[in-house]
């Protein structure tokens, strides 16, 4: 049993040992660029750490753990060109250092590539990696479309906003850990406990970095308080108060809406709003409820409580960051 | 024994029966759109008629079949993109219809949904169905960087060029080819000279194509003559004129390059340069050496002469078109 940290050890490793062609220098380049900005890789370490909680081997898992992270590499730089983002991880992102065209093309690239890594793994388990890895990528696809449309639609309604996030975030967490399952060899019924386990971990997570962004604690590097709120953007807490603020409401919603010229009075103000309907407590809760719905789905798998300790641990360490 | 015509309508068949999600709109309609502009569907019957030849079920190959149409289209969303281009098939592109965005995910959509039609075969075939698939799409991706960086570039000689059409046209159908030849259980030899025939029937159909746009019987819908000169792009024609040229080099290269108000009159001077240099028959021997070389190719396979006469006789089809 290797603890999380070795298995941490080995996807760095692997990355770091990954060389593509010189030529044509506008497709490789930018891919070399973005992994280079590295990132958590929290996704292929799900799959790694999954496989080997089911007794599987993870030299049969580093590869499509490699898979998914360039996966997930791709769908942000598609990502980026879409919402105009300058910025990815404090650099530059590959649509502004180069452009949307090179942005485009790297990204379709690293997609061809991922579904290469995904078929490195035992012979047996391919064909359902496969199907699951690309009916995951259509999902985080309409998760990407729905996010676009509620930018520009009045009115999303909670469960519209969850299905959001669980088709934009969840569903590659859920999948990366299924991943680990499938090659681990596992049953179909403790594949889907541990997809469901990644549903309700990646839903927490994503409230979570919605809550942090207005009551985090303002120390992490390149994150600035309030953010979401400077930008209006829909996310549960606003969606949350909006349902609460009663005869506030349209107010409310003008204030948030509106840009603000003075972003920090923008934040003031709406925090002011959000501490008074009790917003931070509506999402911590609805936080716990998921994260206690990821223990039950854990607490079904058919293992004993000690090999899945170290998930356990791994994940609550993951959900009490507060910046 | 299917002939060509009743595999053309099995694949129309099946393209008719697909249907797609309704929501969200903005990702699924560009699809459905997409697919309903037709197209020759060429891949999908070379797929078709490879696996008919080699003796295997097309049953099996129906599905890969659609999924490498539906990789074809998710190129051609994001070409368009990239060239601006505002016309596909007559009708407007994904692009201009909608917007970049929708064209960059519904293009991404495409290819996770044709990788999941690849899946749908042989379980002995799928490993070495999506190896080949997904390699073909990052070369496909190499092929369109290369024809940027050559739309850029002064100097394009002319193996770089034909290496640029082999990636962004002819692996495809080489692809396309063994796939079919892949799922009937073809031998690996096999599987190679069938490669090699798509190969080099592609470098003659993408010639062939330069050549048309010039010397083609002018009756086509929605085709204008010359319309590679007028846009000043990088042809065989131009790249064999270029070295064949002379003193007249830099006279030519400069005459063709440059926008003239009066598009007739460039396309009429131009034709000239070409007649004087005799390029037209350049092209067409050249054309005819990869045409001999994929027969060539045919003939090495281990199959009785008559099993291989109707891929001939389609091929040679093709071939004889004059606009």
């Amino acid at each position: 049993m290797n603890p999380i940290q070795d298995l941490q050890l080995r996807i760095d490793e692997a990355f770091s040992e990954i060389r593509f062609p010189s030529a044509p220098a506008d497709l490789y380049n930018p891919i070399t660029y973005t992994l280079g900005l590295g990132g958590k890789r929290l996704r292929p370490l799900l799959v790694l750490a999954s496989c080997q909680m089911f007794g599987g081997d993870i030299a049969d898992a580093i590869n499509p753990a490699i898979g998914i992270e360039l996966f997930h590499n791709f769908t942000l730089l598609h990502d980026d060109i879409m919402d105009a983002a300058p910025l990815r991880r404090g650099k530059e992102t590959v649509y502004k250092k180069w452009n949307s065209n090179v942005a485009i093309l790297a990204g379709d690239t690293m997609f061809a590539l991922a579904n290469k890594y995904m078929l490195r793994t035992r012979p047996q388990a391919i064909s359902q990696v496969i199907e699951l890895f690309n009916q995951t990528a259509i999902e985080v696809c309409e998760g990407q479309q729905y996010d676009m449309d509620y930018e520009k639609q009045q009115h999303v309604s909670i469960p519209d906003y969850i299905e959001m996030i669980r088709l934009k975030t969840a569903v590659l967490l859920a999948a990366s850990l299924k991943t680990g399952a499938i090659i681990a060899g596992a049953g179909s019924a403790d594949c889907n406990y541990i997809y469901n386990f990644g549903i309700h971990i990646g839903l927490a997570f994503q409230l979570k970095d919605d809550l942090l962004d207005v009551y985090g604690v303002q120390e992490k590097f390149g994150k600035v308080s309030g953010g979401d709120i400077i930008a209006g953007k829909k996310t549960y807490l606003y969606l949350k108060a909006l349902e609460a603020a009663g005869a506030q409401t349209e107010t409310f919603r003008h204030l948030y809406v509106t840009p603000d010229a003075d972003n920090n009075q923008k934040v003031m103000k709406v925090k002011a709003f959000f501490n008074q309907l009790n917003i931070e407590n509506f999402t911590r809760e609805l936080i716990d409820d998921y994260y206690q719905q990821a223990m039950n789905d854990l607490s079904s798998i058919s293992l004993s409580g000690e090999a899945m300790e170290e998930m356990k641990d791994y994940t609550a360490g993951l959900m009490e960051r507060e910046n």
